[in-house]
């Protein structure tokens, strides 16, 4: 399939901030031509071309950190302490999903990543097989991560999904992980460092998300989790922390030092009461900074706009600086920032070889006007409202409010309710 | 013009957050039934029928405090520190608007709340006339308030706006003001609140928006915003602050007793770094909370789907606490807490004689599923991208992503835009 879209504005990430009034051409799964009309004279066939009356072509958002099953958990616990939430209401409800239902949950999540413009996920969750299979038969982009603990998976069983996924198909990746340092012992933990030695490999786990978490890590072993997990040779080959709320001088050090990501998750430390990062001294450092919505059961919407204004709007407040955190660095981490951290080397930009992988914004609404500045209107004004059009690996999944996923997504609400319907016992 | 709006949920909010399957009928600008669909047998005959396909319809949203003209400087002037974005850019670039910018940049905002589901704005700005005549033209409900201070207006200009602006349309109407203690000296103050007992009328302000504001009021009068306004008799027959974000117990209770309202802006006060309101407090004394979405030029979208999260969000995190303001108690501040705030008595809720106000939600997107909790899926998870109509005063001014206000708004970009060119000087 080839597919032309010209006559916008593209942002390409690429150079900067630059925006060109042209066009993208898409061959396949790749981006073959990204840049200016001018000095286009012969335009070869197309299969389709989209006129983008002027409306801005980028590269799509990155969810660099998602449980997406949990969909069936969305307004079913909220307003609940941290802890009556988790072992009361979401453990008990996620013990009884089958492999079939976190399919179908799965995909539920992935069509609300494309209507925000999103068009890869890192995803941890218990069954990786579902994950996997939901992300090809919808044609979605996902690097799955391990949620390795002691109450799941095993060390075999992270190095075969490893083997496995790491060649499974070409929109599926995997990287090394855990689920957190407080639900893993130390010989797991000893056992995932090996791995990480093994291939050379990043390994991501949730890390200082509250501060009591840190608090019982320091009674414990005497470290933070980060300076814990380090000295055990885990991140000898670099990997990331979902939240890293609470870091101290030496964690962001060490992150420094071995070129590792925060993903930062600010709808759910709101929500769940975890606090605010403190992103601004992360990119002070440095540091590459990536965004999550982490899974709809904290959060509870999977929406790259909310994300990206709360990244800078938390930053401003924290320092109590309004200057702090600029759009600029705020749609770096939600774009090139996420595509770092999961390994998606060719998925940083709009450049003539990378995968096909982009979002295309309708300025022709009101929270777009006026065109003072692109950047900054996206990250401070944009909305779900004004994606038009996503696609991932060169195919077109979600445009004007439509899916074209081969399925009949009626059918998808439905069984998402059956599901919880049956899990509530009713 | 009668339309039926049938095959519906029903989220009347007249009986606490009853959901029935059901529908509203209205005629001319008033709803004359809303309720199930059992028990109707007779239905007269209609303009239109609309088919909500198991939709939700529900009061629209109270934008609270805004200054919708202030579109222009959307994604001009931020990333500064608010000394520096109000004296060197606000400032410079509102003193070249003339009355007809501002009323094409009010249009603007008033496009971008009905994309919201926002039925009527509490809007402060420099021009009345433009404001009223913008709402007026679009079909928009919009309460004014004036924005005297040292600069601009006149007790006897304020005096003659209310006159004017409460027997000038069905869709205006006017509340005394002032922009803020800090800008509006002791004579203008007494005389405000002369008007105020004249007219035994409610007055609104900015109010300790920042806590810098507070320690200067304190310093000059001994007392806090609050306490120093109340002296002057300004609050004899009640009001409201917007922001609000640092208040003491002093001022909470006079609130209480006075039986104003506090009008949030959470968006506003962390993209300019002014603090989190202590929200939970004004709740659980039982004080009116209505929420606003402050101007474009500091959010900088008019969007109440994120304010709400934010208000919901925030409270949590400055709390501590992931189990305080829940989402009822948001819609109810989003809904019901403005109207009552702005005076619109007849706009609270779906039930008949009421003004037909009121918003769609899409719920076959999936952010809204599964339907485990509507209210929170709206507050939680609910996105513009929801919003399938908005209905003020009985007309639809905007369907299925379209703006029906007799008008080109394609039109109305381009001016907008180029105002900002004039302006800058381009």
């Amino acid at each position: 399939m080839r597919i032309r879209l010209f006559n916008g504005k593209v942002l390409a990430l690429a150079n900067g901030f630059e925006v060109v009034c042209g066009e993208v051409w898409v061959e396949g799964e790749r981006i073959v031509y990204c840049g200016s009309s001018e000095g286009v004279t012969e335009v070869p066939e197309f299969d389709r071309e989209i006129d983008l009356r002027g409306n801005l072509v980028l590269p799509g958002f990155k969810n660099a950190h998602t449980h997406s099953a949990m969909t069936f958990l969305r307004s079913f616990a909220d307003d609940l302490p941290l802890s009556e939430w988790l072992n009361q209401q979401v453990f008990p409800m996620e013990a009884k999903l089958t492999e079939e239902d976190i399919y179908t949950l799965s995909k539920l999540g992935i069509m609300e990543y494309l209507t925000s413009g999103i068009t890869a996920n890192f995803d941890m969750y218990v069954n990786s097989d579902a994950i996997a299979q939901a992300s090809v038969d919808l044609g979605f982009r996902t690097v799955i991560v391990s949620g390795l603990n002691n109450f799941v998976h095993s060390l075999k069983g992270l190095e075969d999904c490893y083997n496995k996924y790491n060649h499974f198909h070409p929109l599926i990746s995997y990287q090394l992980g855990f689920h957190a340092e407080y639900t893993t012992n130390e010989t797991l933990l000893k056992g995932v460092a090996e791995l990480a030695h093994k291939f050379q490999a990043p390994v991501f786990t949730h890390n200082s998300e509250t501060l009591s978490e840190v608090e019982d890590c320091k009674s414990r072993t005497g470290m933070t989790p980060t300076a814990y997990l380090n000295s055990l040779g885990m991140f000898d080959y670099g990997g990331g922390g979902y939240h890293c709320v609470y870091f101290d001088e030496n964690d962001i050090q060490i992150f420094k030092e071995k070129d590792m990501s925060v993903i930062t998750n600010p709808a759910s430390n709101l929500k769940l009461a975890s606090g605010i990062a403190p992103v601004k001294r992360y990119l002070d450092e440095g540091i590459n900074v990536a965004i999550g919505t982490d899974g709809p059961a904290s959060n509870n919407c999977l929406d790259m706009f909310r994300e990206m204004f709360l990244v800078t709007g938390l930053a401003k407040v924290r320092e109590m600086d309004a200057s702090v955190v600029d759009a600029s660095q705020v749609l770096l981490a939600a774009t090139k920032g996420g595509a770092k951290a999961m390994g998606l080397q060719q998925c940083m930009d709009l450049s003539a070889g990378s995968y096909a992988d982009l979002t295309v914004i309708n300025l022709h609404k009101p929270n777009m006007q006026p065109e003072n500045n692109l950047v900054k209107n996206l990250v401070y004004s944009g909305s779900k409202d004004n994606v038009l059009l996503t696609m991932v690996n060169g195919k077109i999944l979600y445009e004007n409010g439509e899916f074209f996923l081969g399925e009949d997504v009626d059918e998808i609400y439905e069984k998402c309710n059956e599901i919880v319907a049956q899990i509530k016992g009713l």
